[in-house]
Formats: C-alpha cells, structure tokens, sequence
C-alpha cells in the first residue's frame, strides 16, 4: 500500500502515518521526493487492509492499493488451476462445458421436453429455475418446491446433472439436496448473508458476476465462498451494465483472459442473460469460446414463445442444435473440445 | 406497450400478434404505416406485462413499453405525498429530517458520544450499524446483537430513534424490534427475499438504491414492500457507479426531482456513501436539499482515524454542527427547515 | 413515432399534436387506450424528426422514436454487405483482413522494420500514425509531415497499402494522398467538421467507435460520410468506456452481430486499444474472429519497450507472428480465412 | 509513480527498471517487501510521463501514478483562484453569472426577444449558437455566418455580452471576432486541433466537459488551452454518460466540490443539456448553486414549442424568471449573489 503525502506535509503528519503502520505490525519505507513524501507500507495481507485508515489522517493526499484486494481466489495463493467435478464431468480442464435449459422451470412435460433435446444436442448439464428472482412483485416467482421436484425427477429419468439457482440463505441445505451446482445469482453476487450459507454447504456453486461489479470485487466475493472451505466455485459471466442499449447487458469478453490471470477458478459465460435477445447468442457463445472460456450457460426452451420468462432470450431446439455443431470446430481450433 | 413489425411483416404475423394480446384479455389497434405495421396494446395493466411475450414472435421488430414497471410506488396510483411518522418525527413534510452517527457500532462508550453530538447538532434519528455487509470476508463484520442490544440502551438513555441495517431475512423480526426504521442496503435492493420480509414487517423501510440501478428499477424494489402491506417506504440515493474516479460513487441529483414527479414516496440522500471522502460531503448535502431532498443520512463519528469502517467517509463532531448550521439557511431559501 | 398522452390528457391537447403531424405532412393514428391516449405518427423519414417536436407540446407524456435514427448506413437502405477494395484487397469478405504496425511512427527504421515483420506474417496493411491525438499537450504528438513522408517511401519499398489518422479537416487532402485508408479516430467520431471533409474525400475511411457512443450513434455518425457520397467506409469497433477497471476500455463484442444485423457496413475490431495491455490482446483478437468480424487492426512495435507512445499494448514481432498462427484456424472454424 | 514489481521478479528487472528510471533524470527509491519490490520514481514531471513506459518491462506487475496528469490547471501551480473578466462581468467572484439564451438563433426576432426576456430577468450575457454540432447529418445545422451577424446586431442593440460555439479551428479568429466567450463543445473536449487554436486566440472560452470525460481529463484537456497562453478557461460540467435513462446525462454534481480542490478555474453548470427536459432544469440549478458552482448556462426561447433545436429542455421566458427569483435566496445562503 502506498500512501502519498501532501505537498508540504510535515514531519509530524508523516510519523503520524508511521506510527500507525508500525501498529498493524506492517514495515514501512519512507520517500523523499522533490516535492513530496511518499510512504509504502510493506506486508503480505496488506490487499485486506482498508486504504480509509491511512487517507484519514493529517496531511494525506491519497493512498493506493498496491495488492489485491481478494485473496483465496487469487492465482497468487494457489498457481495451478482449479478442476471441478460434477458426476465425472469436469469443469476446468480442457472439454467445454455446455449447460442448458429453459430459465424457469414451468412444468413437467416442458422440463423433460427441454432436457432431452439439450442433453441430444450435447449439453452436459440441465440448467433449470425452481425459485426465480424476478425484479417485479406481479411477476411469476417460479415453482419453487414443486419446481425442486421436477428436477429430481427429470434428473434421475435422464441421468443429466442439474444446476439451479438459491435465493434464500435458508434454503441452501433443501436446494443442494436436488442440485448438483448451486447457482448465486447476479443480484446476490454481494448478498453475503447467502455467500456465507452457500460457502458452508460444500455443494459445487456457480457464482454469477453483479451486473456493476468489477472483476476484482467478484473475486473478493468468491472468496467469502472459499472462506467457508468450499473449493467448488464457478464463475459466470453473464454482461454488465453499460451506457449501450442494443443490448440487454455488454458481455465483458475480456474478463475471461483477465480471470484466467488472475485467479485459478473456471470461468464459464452465460450469453442468454447478456444479450436478452435469441439472435445476439450464437456470436457472443463463439467468442466466449475462442477467448477461452471453461464452459457455457445457455436458456433452451422447447417452445420459446409461450415460455413464461425471458422467452426472448431462449433458443429453440433446433437452434441450440445447430449452435452446438458450430461452436465444435471453434473449440477445436484453440484445442479443446466440447 | 407497443409492438413495431418489421418491414415486409406477413398479415399472418400481424395477426398473431393481435390474437395473443387478444388472448390476455387486452384491447389492441393497429397502425398500417407506409413501410411498417405497428401495433398498440391498450390496458391499464401492461406495465406489468413481460415485453418478451411479444418480441419473440416472428416478424416482430422491438417492442416498447409506455407503461412503467412499477405500480404501487408511482404517484399515478397515490397522487398524494406519503408521510411516515417515526415518534412523532414526520419524514416527507416540510421539515428536512437528518438522521446520523457512526456507519459501524464499535461499542457503548464510541455510538453514546456519536448519538449525543449527532442530536446536540439537530439530528433528529440516530444511524448505527450493527450487521455490516463487507465486501471482503476478512473485514469486520459489526458486533451483530451485541451491537442491537447497545442500540436498544443508547436509544433508551437519550431518547432518540435510530434506524439499523437488516441484511437477513430471518434477522427481520429481531431487528424491528430495536429499529425504528429497518435499513435495505445498496446491495439488497434487488434481495427479493429480504424485500419481502421486510415488507411484512409493516416497519418503517428506508430502501437504498442500488448503486446500479435505474430509479424505474428501484421504484419496483419498492413495489415489493408496498405489495405486502407495507406502506412506511422511505427511499435513499446513495450514489451511482459511473466511469468517474474522483469521487467513490456519483450521486444522482436528478434523481431527486425525478421521485417527485413520479413517486409518492419521500426521498432522502446520503452523501457519506456516495463520496467516500468527508471533504465532498458538505457540498453534495448542501445540493441535495436545494434539490428538494426529505432528509440526509450522514455518517458522524466522534473520532474518524479510529473509526474500524469508512473512517474516511465520516464527519468529525464539529464539521457535523458546522454542516448543520451551513444547511439551514438553504433549507430556508427552498421554504424547508431542518 | 409513438407519443403518449398524460392521463386526463385534454381533447385540444391530443388535436393540437394532431395538427403538428400534419403540419409536418405526416400520417397520424390514434389510439384511445382505457387510461392514456396514444399517437402513432407515421411516415418514412420519422427517424430523422426530432422527439422534442412533440414532447414539448402541453399534455405528452413522452415519445418513443421507432425508425433508426441513421438511415444510409442501416441495412434498410441497402441490404446486400459493402465491399470496399484497397489494391485489390477486399474488406467485408470472405477473408479477414489484418492491419498491422505501430501506433506512432518514430522513424524510417521503426516504420520499415514493423512494415517487413507485419507483412511477413500476413498482414495486409500497414497502420501507423503521423498526427497522434494526445489527451497532454506535453505528450509526443506524432512526426506529422514527416511521418507523412515515411510512409509514402515505406509503402512503396514494401508494396503495401497504408492506413493513417487525419485529425484537421483542412489536412484530409493532404493525408488522402497518402492513405489508403484515412482513419477517423475515437475522440473524433462527432467531430462533423472533420466528417464532412473526409466524407468529401471519397477515400476509403475507417471510422472508429466514441469510447462512450452507442451503436446507433456511430452508424449515424457514419452517415455524415455517406450523406457526402464517401460510400467507403469501415467501422472500428475499439472498446468502450465502462466502470470495468482491468482493462482500459471494455470491448463491446456483441456489437459485431449487431452491425451486421443492422448495417451493411463491414466492421472490425482494434483489440490493442480497448486491452491497453498486450497480454489481453489475443484473446481479444480470437473473440472477434470467432464473432463474426471482417479484420483486425493490430498495434505491433519491433521494439515496444522504447516505444513513443501505448507501447505496452504493442505486440513483438513474434508474438503477432504467433497470434498469426493461432488466428487462421478460428478464422477457418467460421467459415472465413486470414 | 510507483512500480510494482511481480512477485519473483528478478534483480535483472529490477534493474532494468532502476536503468530506465535514471536515463530519463529521474530519482528512485526501492522497497523491498516480504513478497514484491516496489519502485519509487521521484520528481516534479512524473505526472506528464507515460506509464507504459515502465508497465512494458519484464518483471512488472503494475504501474500506478501519484501525480496528476495536467499540470497548469491544477491547484498545485496556482493556489488562487482564477477570475475572469467579461466587459466588467466577472466570472469566478462573489457573484453567480447566468448565461442564457435560445440553443440556436433561428431569426433576428427570435434572437432579440430571448436576448431581452433574459436580460430582463437578470442574466448577464447571452448564449446563442450559430454552428451547431448534430448527431445526424438531416438535421438543422445553424444559420452560421449569418446566425453571427444577428448576434454582433444584437449584442450591441441591447448591450449584452455574448457566449456562442465554435467547431472548426479555422473559423476560431472569425467567431472571437464576434464572441465575448467561445464555447467549445462536449463532443469537441479532446478535439486537440480545435483546442490548440482556441488556446491561441486569447479570447475568454468554456469549456465543455466530454459527456465520457473524467474530472481529470477534462483538466489535462484544460492545459491544452493553458499551454498556448490563454489564461481565460471557464469549466461547463453538463452532465455524463450513465446507465440511468430517467434523464438525458446525469448531471455529476460532485464535479463542483472536486474541481474546486483541485484547479483554480471557475467552474459553472449546464443543467439544461444535462436534464434534456425543461421540468429537471430548477432543481438541478438549484443543486448546483448551492454546491458552490460560479455560474450557470441556461437554455430559454421565446416559445419552445416551435424551437427547431433542443425545444423540450428550454425554459419558457416567464418560467426563467420564476427560477432566477428562487435561485437568488439559495445564493444568498451559500455567501454569493446573482
């Protein structure tokens, strides 16, 4: 952490600041420059310290972060990649992973309809919502309990993995009963609370980005996961909030090279979330790919339009067929397979 | 809500737009242009109707909604201004409110010294934290109960109301019983299960906005509370997240006026949040209640370079009375009084 | 265009938005929903019309602009993709065009040695600056004329056509008779001064996307170029400014399907400036591929530690060659070839 | 500046960063931590010098500034305020400044009205634009040429200085002919060529923040005009870029406080560009006054309703004169006047 003095500062602010480091049993080195002071503060956790306790006192100009502010997350702790498995099939290495499903699950024969034609066109995973967080109160909520059960049914007809979304810290230990990974969604990406309940489950969880939250904030979010000594985290990208509305969300296709530096998770992206629009998936889940993501999110629905939520965003059977066939050889051509 | 066609749109897709508006029990008209059909769906609930159910259908090109999402918030259905009376204090009338105090309970003898100088300054509600939501795992995390029951015995002693963060649903009840009014944080203004407790609590809501959300957005996390009976909603801008880097969060100013012409609800600010640093704080209160604000929500603590969270942010005792005595006359001169 | 009517709106209200349709010469419908009135304006060139016209007028709620705001630049106007040819070489065909070289020519050896290690490894043009737009007037600013000079000996030593910046309008002649491709840059994408003159040119331009400019904007901004019969142009998408702070801009990947569902213009990508860092450009540059882009324009320095200017977003001469490499099996996995 | 070095970063790069640090006569102070090195380069110009220039080298982890990147607008050059002085009107004083005007001059009779029902109401000089930069090439453009002679007519008719836009550096000498202000545009902030010439002019200009620009980008832009010796820069902020689209930018309120820290300009706010809505315009006036703000340009025709440009965000007469009457107690509140 670097804390740079005002011009002008005196020698009794700096020792203040001195002193102060001193007190967190943290070393300190001093520079003198032309026109100002500037001090490091040296230490292996300073990346958990808050940069407020420095800027506040007398005759500090500004103080920098020179370490992360995550940790377990961070590819500093841990070098080699982290492989998940769910039943055999392994999120990390070097398949891509294909989830999909209709986004809320609205009834048996719909459910069973998507999974068979996802699992026939190669996906790995069925993605299907029981409880859904909708940003409207007249909105349809999901199936809930109800939904759960579809889920294990249709999971042990099929015997495809599932993963499902917990919105409720309560209902981590009744939802990872059914769900092979939990899913936090992108308006509890910050819902500690929940973070803490799903940390202390062991269940693998897929962790969606908050729509306005930077990378860095994301990982500092995994780790409250990791704290709990769940080593089963998935990140998902799936668009933050940008000035361009063409689009529902801008997918932020860099995350994935800066994740793949900066942390040892598997990164995976949801294309339906981003782009809210059928048309907009098949270009963003080519480029997820070639830029090197570990897997893909991605809504089917057997009969979009009647599907109760986000129909617009789903892909009909046939076109997440064809997406399949097409996404192949990209994956191929950066050697991997799907 | 209104449906364009594209261009060269079949009378057959026309017609399948009409038969599922047809099918909601919704009136619709059409307008045959020169190069496109657009077609407008009339009905007192289509605000709360999915676009998507449209927009999936072929030859549809966009669907726009002139509706808005939100229902119980906006002042078309309450033309009136809401006023929620805490012990007798009216927030939403003529007298600007200002509650304020430390952002973190740290013990007895650090929230009585902030509750005594907030209230000799002319505060009229006492803030504290005893739940904190951190980013980081590894920060302090509020004394939890310990620090409600310190709420209960400062209240008590000074005869002050006091608002607190919930973050748990479960947590909702305890909460309300110490709390005069429950705090949403930015993070959970889209924590739907947290909504809905807090909504059924029937006590008085202060509803941050979250930090990336429109006020459309926002005014829909309200309807969440209002739809389950809870009328007490009293909204907090706290700051948006924008490209700038001078400042911690951008505040919204234009979102004042904007709640004033389209809600009913009362409208505070809360400078500390949205700065990140106290020197910014005085000039964003003063532009908030020029702006027409209800009250401030100002972070104080009796001695920020000991403060354990958001020293930076917090004003020393006097520049709180300062402040206070720089605010009244600009009250005065919008014919408001503090 | 569609105009909302307040509630309770008057019926000399709703006449007198009549009557200004008319004046305008367009068609109107009218549209009596249970609680609100709405007008369908409709005509060919509504795009063009300012909303304001008719929000301002007493009783309007709001108007909703339906046609485009561009208009030559949409695929309406022209549905089949615009080819443009550079000596030969085809933009917006089957084959991905790479343009390559360094950000600021510093002389002849410079520019020579970047011309011979981008062209061997099969790039098509050569990019490199004169007049470089600075955000420091003590900032190196570009070799201008002299820049202008090396690059007319260095383009026809080495036999390859050239790109470069023009940032005067009265300097489009100049530069136009050295480029090829006169590239229009970021912070000048609404300069209309300097669009309407290099639309006047007729040279083939390269219009890169505002940092903060929707894509509405920009194709709009590109039909100050068409409306001057200038039909050779190329969009350059480059990144755009997010709160994202792991990368300099973030790139907008799905804006590539959505110019070609709503342009006829080709479109490529600048993965070196939205990365700002080198070690982000590859797989930038794979993404866009693999979404569907007509080329790429590259920064590659021989020497990028002592560049001028952005040298730490330059690739070396083999890490282009061996992005190169990596890119032609994408390319081919799309159906394309570099 | 401070580099930080990655962790196992060898003596060999540390060095090569001392090297590099030395050769361009700079001092260097290391630290070395338990886990990294950390460079310190010192001296008075590290705010104009590139970051890439180390960030490029082996063995860098990351490079973070500590000086501010413009320098003769900044506070440290110049610790007393800058005044400007208009025909005796002087900007940056005790006294709040308004301008005020209609966007474009459509006619003498327009012009003259408006210019007299704001004279009347206590502005101190007049705003009208002759060029006028628009989104889309269809659209009306000014009266140019013409539109400056009925502004030199008028401004000795009625005895008022005049502010009015210019876009073309090649027409800087002709319109400070006729300007007691130029107006550089939002869209023109970092238009280098435009800025240079309007520095070289000397005569009093504003200049508009970029709607994407940070407070420190539009200072360093500031420079641009303070480098050639034009000393008479008045800052505009008029709103940025956001997500929220309840208002057409969002007026950054903060940016009155920071650039008041910061620089020595004045400083006055748009807030009918910001508000795109005559309804937004008093409050956020207000807002700004009471944050501190040196003036306020304001937008007011003699009859919006037929204005051919930016007719919904202009005050009608008597509604400015409404808002000069209520912003004069809140200036008096705050120590100033109007």
């Amino acid at each position: 952490m670097i804390v740079e003095m005002r011009r002008g500062a005196t020698t009794d602010e700096v020792d203040s600041v001195v002193q102060k480091v001193k007190s967190l049993g943290l070393d300190v080195q001093l520079n003198f420059g032309t026109e100002k002071t500037v001090v490091a503060i040296l230490g292996s956790n300073t990346g958990q310290l808050s940069t407020d306790i420095f800027a506040v006192l007398p005759g500090v100009e500004s103080v920098s972060r020179i370490m992360k502010p995550y940790k377990l997350a961070s590819r500093e702790v841990k070098t080699d990649d982290t492989l998940i498995s769910i039943n055999g099939i392994e999120i990390g290495g070097k398949r891509i992973i294909v989830m999909a499903g209709p986004c809320a699950i609205e009834g048996e024969e719909q459910l069973r309809e998507a999974a068979k034609v996802v699992k026939d066109a190669g996906a790995s995973i069925l993605r299907g919502g029981a409880f859904k967080p909708r940003s409207s109160p007249f909105s349809f909520q999901g199936l809930e309990k109800v939904g759960l059960e579809l889920l294990v049914k249709i999971k042990e007809e099929l015997n495809i993995p599932v993963i499902t979304e917990v919105v409720d810290s309560h209902d981590v230990h009744m939802v990872a009963e059914v769900a092979d990974i939990l899913q936090v969604g992108s308006r509890n990406m910050q819902n500690y609370t929940l973070l803490t309940a799903v940390g202390r489950s062991k269940c693998p969880v897929l962790l969606k980005r908050g729509f306005s939250c930077t990378v860095a904030e994301w990982l500092t979010a995994a780790d409250y996961l990791l704290a709990e000594g769940n080593n089963q985290v998935i990140l998902c990208e799936r668009g933050i909030r940008t000035f361009e509305n063409s689009i529902r969300f801008s997918l932020d296709i860099s995350a994935i090279p800066v994740i793949k530096q900066s942390s040892h998770l598997p990164v995976i992206v949801d294309p339906s979330h981003a782009a809210g629009h059928y048309s907009l998936v098949p270009a963003i889940s080519k480029a997820a790919v070639a830029a090197g993501v570990d897997g893909l999110l991605i809504e089917v629905h057997p009969n979009p339009k009647d599907a109760l939520v986000d129909g617009l965003q789903s892909l009909t059977p046939s076109n997440f067929a064809q997406l399949m066939g097409e996404l192949r050889p990209i994956a191929k051509s950066v050697g991997r397979y799907i």
